[in-house]
């Protein structure tokens, strides 16, 4: 069993925000973080999958292939996007660091079924100072 | 002469963008980064000053004034904010990085004429593949 | 399950030495790191906590909570110090990056009893190639 | 039980490449990692071994000692060297990052026996975007 | 007048090697990086054009077409390639990374001409602990 | 003429303060950084040479020799020291980024005179945020 990761990266904007609460307890709850114009980051998504090495290849899995599917499904669809406003798998949903990881790995874990590996993590820096990490469970 | 750098930064939400073009010619000349509904950057600012140093404390200039000046005066505008909507000295501006490091260096310059230093280079780091210099002339 | 880190950093002096043994002894056990007059590092500290994603807020923890409790429990006591003479809670310990790792998880694992996570790792880069992890277990 | 990290580098050339196969063959799996005419990388190493801190010393290994183990083991018959051609440990195996890091751990696992540790992971960085880490299992 | 900077990668295999030498002659000369069977590189190339600002857009210089020629004249020629055996523009050339990257600045600045800007610098970086720049003079 | 950089890291001890004032005045004008018991930094050094490309070996000097020196003449003095104590060509002075930084260009201007090299700039690296650069004049 190894382990392999690709990181991709995105530049988004996104608020953090409640529309049934007003901009006061928006900005009470999430600080700066609620700025009702937006604010962005330079995010990096590492995809951590893991499986028994091909001995013909060596590969566990060919990086080409996830790169693809990673931009297909990931960050094509957020970058240089608004993630509240733009991105489908995240409609409805709050754009914290948190529950993007969460709807990222959900994304890419359907797509990696029909490849020898399992989606083990989803690392997902917003700062220099901030990640989240999550593995599924 | 030496030369002394601080590196601050802050997150924010832009888009390049003609208010007098439609969608459709935004998006040809600026691409991406002309989505309508923004996106966003971790910016890193470098601000070099120079000068002679100071026999007495071996400082050009002490760093924590100069941290304190670019805080008040650039970053805490920037932060968490829309380069394009929230920034008074942004107004009516492109909010591209060569207009935004001039725009800096302008606000930067004025507030050292107290100090016995000289502004040397805005450096903006947009993401990690690009960054812009200026020098004032 | 997720879980979420967030970087500080403290510049602090320290030596390996143990006051029973004389300079040489120790400089036979601890070479250059032994230095009578001490050196120093940059240390960067990444605290990691685990806990369900609350629903109304997306957050595991609000961070800047979690950056307040960090810098005044650790960082602050730390940053511009002699570890082994100034920090309370490293008083009478080898100032190694091990021990001070594990120090580190006790005061903070005290201080987020309030809150709905668990301290999952505390990890200390002490150069760009040396770190250690420690998960308090 | 903490974990302590040691880094190195080596620059090396490789090429993902298997003799029995033609040219057109490595070039259809492999893409351009199978240039005849080999490419290169600077290589990242991590070694990570756990133990328990030895009350006398604060550490669990001296990093010296490790750095030298690695060293002599490992990047000194890597280093600008080829992978393919100039390294006993991979004669006859494919030279990717996974078999390398798996190759590196098996080296480093039977050197480390006289100490009081346990070899936890090799993590190998091959370029900023791409990495594999390997937990012997 | 301002800076851009665009930053590509390549990932090559070289040697420094005479041809008219013997390998102990070059052994002698060159030490380790005189390796017969070639070693490698992660290279970092950081290409700055000067100009005037665009008003119209903002821009000294669409960075997208920058991107584009990099890559169709410089990177695509070295990315996964060996420089002494495999590179147009280098052949019958020292593989040093001084002698690329003033390769480098000649091929690049062929190709600006149609621009208005200057081509100012090549910063090549080899490893974290080397570079060269090189300002066409 | 093409400029070569060389990296270099020293880990010391130092704090700033003037013997001749009390701690109070030195707490005043040099905030926590005159802390008495000190503290430190991991240091990054980069010194840049100019000269011509010799045509036999592609190089404007050799890099081992490069760092020979440095190593020799700065960074053994340095490492694993306290730079107000322990640093011969520091004695008396203060011990500032910029100061250090003046010393180190002369201590290594004096030694690159056998070489047909000129030393161009000397860039130290105090903390992620602060840097100075001194080009000898």
């Amino acid at each position: 069993m190894i382990y392999i990761t690709r990181r991709e990266q995105f530049n988004a904007a996104h608020k953090l925000f409640k529309e049934e609460w007003s901009n006061e307890q928006n900005l009470e709850v999430f600080g700066k973080c609620s700025n009702p114009n937006w604010h962005g980051h330079n995010y990096e998504l590492f995809v951590t999958v893991k499986g028994e090495v091909d001995p013909q290849t060596g590969f566990v899995m060919d990086l080409k292939i996830l790169k693809d599917i990673i931009r297909e499904h990931i960050t094509d669809k957020l970058d240089h996007k608004n993630i509240n406003l733009d991105v489908d798998f995240m409609k409805g949903k709050m754009a914290s660091t948190e529950v993007l990881a969460i709807e990222i790995f959900n994304q890419l874990k359907a797509q990696l079924v029909p490849f020898n590996v399992a989606l083990h993590k989803i690392k997902l820096v917003e700062t220099e100072n901030n990640f989240v990490e999550y593995y599924g469970e």
